[in-house]
């Protein structure tokens, strides 16, 4: 294996990685044991990462980190809707 | 607020985002919400992100990934410990 499957074999991984925790949270709803502190900076982070790659004009950068915004807030509102339910009860 | 501080403010908190849910499951040892797939995903994928970068040199790269590898795989193995605890039962 050359470095750079290495590399990009690391760039899919850990860029997919929510893909399988979003579908489950989407699917079950329950998100007890995420914290809610990890979504939060892994949100607000990727989102600063984002603008970050358009600064400097990294497309790799930008594509990555849209892609975990997107699925770490998807995560993050089911986390804080689900919270914000068991406030009201 | 300058670019590299946006930058920099992206890196930490990215990079510390999972030390709370790390301290969440360890403390709780609670599991049953977390995708298997997706903490598999990420103890893989930053430590194949670690090895590219000892092979470039990059101290940033290795030290992110070193940490995220460390605190991705206490989760992973609390995950699969649980799981297995489940199946015997």
């Amino acid at each position: 294996m050359t470095i750079s499957t290495i590399g990009m074999l690391a760039a899919i991984l850990t860029t997919g990685a929510y893909i399988p925790q979003a579908y489950k949270t989407i699917k079950t709803r329950q998100t007890r044991d995420l914290s809610i502190v990890t979504f939060t900076m892994l949100f607000v982070g990727t989102i600063l990462w984002f603008i970050y790659g358009m600064y400097i004009r990294d497309t790799p950068l930008m594509l990555a980190n849209g892609i975990t915004a997107t699925l770490s807030g998807i995560i993050f509102f089911l986390k804080i809707n689900a919270t914000g339910k068991r406030r009201r009860r």
